[in-house]
């Protein structure tokens, strides 16, 4: 049954969950931190997903992480429907904040400054641009369970 | 062989298919028609991706009409691989597409209709519907033949 790297109970897993919690994180944090993020439906999206995303991540890195200190990775399939339904709806979310952030910031820029001071676009561009590497590994990660599903 | 309806071959799949084109032909012609959609970045990548899947779907129809017809689905696991990959790259773009359409309208029309009239703003509107209707049914055709494609 360990034949499928990355799936839950590895050590592949672990290093997945744990990139997509760090990425999440910066990707909040850039929008947050003293920027107006919530006069825009898109970015107030990306925040909330964000805030989905890190807690989901975090437990199931735990998970990880345990499974792979006792030697017993998850099998049960009710537990792995769980987890892969979870992963693609999340990463289908985190997908589609991260255009709708890259678009509303590409828009904004095209209306030379007035709406976006050069300093904010900027960080606007970097948590979309790591809103994409969470939403990166957190397809790896669903895929890779998906794969692992029919198997059980 | 033949238990998951929906993979290629099957008239399920060519119903999803002939969704698909239906959806993204409306979606690029109510994004095309009498609308300056090259002004903005996201209308434009929304044509491109239409444009794409319109081929595409048609292609993957006359295959499974032809599949259904002759009673012979396709299982060679190579073309299989081929067209679950293909299938799973558009889906992914276009919902990319979408969201960025969507997130553009609602940030045009947040700046009071100057930018966007609203008999315009509503042709956008009804095109990214078209276009998310047209990615539910790809993301479906992509999930069934990833489905089958372990069995083979």
């Amino acid at each position: 049954m360990d034949e499928v790297p990355g799936s839950v109970g590895t050590s592949a897993s672990f290093s997945l969950r744990l990139g997509q919690t760090l990425f999440a994180s910066a990707s909040l944090l850039f929008m947050s931190l003293g920027v107006d993020f919530y006069s825009y439906t898109a970015f107030c999206y990306l925040v909330t997903i964000m805030s989905l995303v890190i807690p989901w991540s975090l437990t199931l890195a735990l998970v990880d992480g345990y499974s792979v200190l006792v030697k017993c990775p998850v099998r049960q399939p009710g537990i792995l429907l769980i987890i892969v339904f979870g992963d693609w709806v999340l990463s289908i979310l985190t997908l589609a904040a991260a255009c709708s952030t890259v678009s509303v910031v590409d828009l904004l820029l095209h209306f030379n400054g007035s709406y976006c001071p050069p300093k904010f676009c900027s960080r606007y561009q970097i948590s979309a641009a790591m809103a994409f590497l969470s939403w990166f590994m957190s397809l790896a990660s669903a895929l890779f369970n998906l794969w692992l599903l029919p198997s059980l």
